[in-house]
């Protein structure tokens, strides 16, 4: 079983990348680097000292006795992503290849216009270089839990059943993202499902809650297969910069009331639902959603479990409420369903359980390596200067 | 009150310029004339000779004695857009300028990445720059119909109650288009209702039916002043085609089984719903969509009624079923509301009057410049050889 992993030298796709090498699938990468390049950008690198990506594949092969294949490109380059799907000939593609963070998009007018671009034409990209040259391959596609936002409804996987004056439908779940980014993975999620019904394309769009922690076993094999982690304001996820700032002494940046509720889950069982998605494909024209979260917590829950813990190893953590640079609910129902991958065999792991282990001793370890300037909120949703932040120069 | 109208040299946009400056409103037009490119890529013309920009504007100032500013320049350029909204600082944007054709957008690969990077991009600066520049500006955008697919309950006006496991909520409409072109409409729609949210912009989403007719009675002053008239299987939309081919004696070409139901509209009506929208603006911050059509009809109905009336002016009128071009159902339950636009004063012409007076004695009048090889349909939603089709050479 051959998988073609597009944007495989970041954060989800590495872990992923190095866990279905180690059970077993034929593994390549295709990645262009620039979350690499955003590092310099945005003045803000990995807490932990990721390896260039030959590197990475050399010590894989060393510890692993595996190989990794890679592909150097932009899958926005259609050159590139045709020639490198017709040379691989993958089973399956899982596709992470998209600018993910949703500052990065409500920079400016540019950073918008680049997420939606980039993200849209990569993903129609690759709609048509399955169906031109491999039209039965599995498309397993990164969305995001943030495209549903906080309807008053309970959340289903993707569709919903209406019944209105009379009759009945079952149709797409109506989306309300809340971010340019997030906006960019809906576009994709309504092309993917008309490329779906047009061609016969088969896939699974993975609504995929916060992740967090760095850690799994297969980094652990040698330092340089580490994963990155960010812990700053614009790609840092919430709980990863709420474990940075309990180590050096910052009280935890919650924005507004902390009421906000989302789906989160483990790397490690990121790594885990993509090879259950894999096992178990979409058939023939089905596109498919599940819902990618273990467990759902409101951020001031969040900071409270990071407080309890880091009060335990003696860190004294504080806590302050920041005026909310987004606009979102800050108090809300929210109740998504997330049956899918758990009635496929996902056995999650919990966040009080892997704190510790996967988040919070790798961020004592690379203590040394926090920048404290680059973690307060600086990108403002209502923001209407329309002035280019100069983000890798704050102070 | 000034209106800027953005594509205003194309179908539509030509047709809300003129009768927007005959009934008293301040007008400019921006466009790029990319629709006029286009002719000369698919080698199908307007039916009818139109003139350029500059000669319709002096010809609009001599009969009228008013005058409609031109900026000529492409919205997804940035610094054109921008200055031209600072610039001319108007108090409403009609928003017509984007590749409006579902062919068009099936192509292949290139014309569906364009076009979904054309409109999303044009219509992002248009809302950065309202943010910017003109922040109480209204915004009406011609959004399409074609959104909302074919769902089996009522289609509301963009939004729908919602009860689920004993809640709530009012949400967007589940939406499913069934071209690329309408999912960059769709993109669209989603994108503007998160800037109406996160900085208070105001807007009317136009969903509009299949406009036919050419004629209003501003057009009619002076020949120069003539509107286009697209007959071709990219651009033509089915009512305007089915006139042509009954004109020349060719069989009008209904898409397979013909009981495909689709709201439509005469232009003359088209200019009035612009009009009721300006003197009627969205809220601060109010993201609204009328539906605009006036009646529904399927594609057998449709054909009927050109038969009927050209067989009264002795034209013999046949029908002819092909294999569907498109993926779409051909028997469906469609029952879309339009009470907003009817209820703000709107006086529809219908089909049935108007088929003669705005269609069929045009036609008869431009006959000789028709070419019956730019009719039958040539882009196939299935196609998979991913070929681009020489479109101008076809025999």
């Amino acid at each position: 079983m051959k998988v073609l992993i597009l944007g495989g030298d970041g954060y989800c796709g590495w872990a992923t990348a190095l866990h279905l090498s180690s059970e077993g699938f034929d593994v390549a990468i295709a990645d262009n680097f620039l979350r690499r390049l955003w590092d310099h950008e945005l003045g803000s690198p990995t807490l932990t000292p990721i390896a260039t990506l030959p590197e990475r594949l050399r010590t894989w092969e060393k510890v692993s006795g595996k190989v990794i294949e890679s592909f150097v490109g932009d899958i926005t380059n259609w050159n590139f992503i045709s020639d490198t799907i017709r040379k691989y000939q993958p089973d399956t593609i899982v596709h992470f290849a998209e600018q993910r963070s949703a500052p990065y998009s409500m920079i400016d007018r540019e950073h918008s216009v680049f997420t939606q671009v980039n993200n849209v034409v990569g993903t129609l990209n690759v709609l048509y270089a399955i169906r031109d040259f491999v039209p039965t391959c599995h498309l397993i596609k990164l969305g995001t839990m943030g495209e549903y936002g906080t309807p008053n409804i309970d959340i289903e996987e993707g569709f919903i059943e209406i019944e209105h004056n009379g009759r009945k439908d079952r149709l797409p779940f109506p989306m309300q993202p809340s971010s340019m980014y997030h906006l960019s993975k809906l576009h994709d999620s309504n092309n993917i499902q008309f490329a779906c019904k047009i061609w016969g394309i088969r896939t699974t769009d993975l609504h995929q809650g916060i992740v967090y922690g760095t850690i799994i076993s297969e980094t652990e094999k040698d330092e340089k297969l580490i994963n990155r982690l960010d812990y700053d304001d614009v790609f840092g996820t919430v709980l990863n910069r709420f474990c940075v700032q309990a180590v050096i002494g910052m009280p935890l940046t919650v924005y507004g009331k902390g009421g906000q509720t989302r789906g989160m889950l483990d790397i490690r069982d990121t790594v885990k639902c993509i090879k259950i998605a894999i096992m178990n494909p979409a058939k023939e024209g089905e596109y498919r959603v599940f819902n990618q979260f273990t467990e759902s917590f409101n951020i001031n829950q969040i900071a409270e479990k990071v407080k309890t813990a880091g009060d335990k190893i003696g860190l004294n953590v504080k806590i302050n409420h920041l005026q909310n640079p987004r606009v979102e609910k800050e108090e809300h129902y929210f109740n998504p369903k997330n049956t899918s991958l758990l009635s496929l065999g996902l056995k999650p792991h919990y966040l009080s359980e892997s704190l510790f282990d996967s988040l919070l001793n790798v961020v004592v370890q690379y203590k040394d390596r926090i920048d404290n300037r680059i973690i307060a909120p600086k990108v403002n949703w209502r923001n209407t200067h329309n002035t280019r932040i100069n983000l890798s120069a704050k102070e």
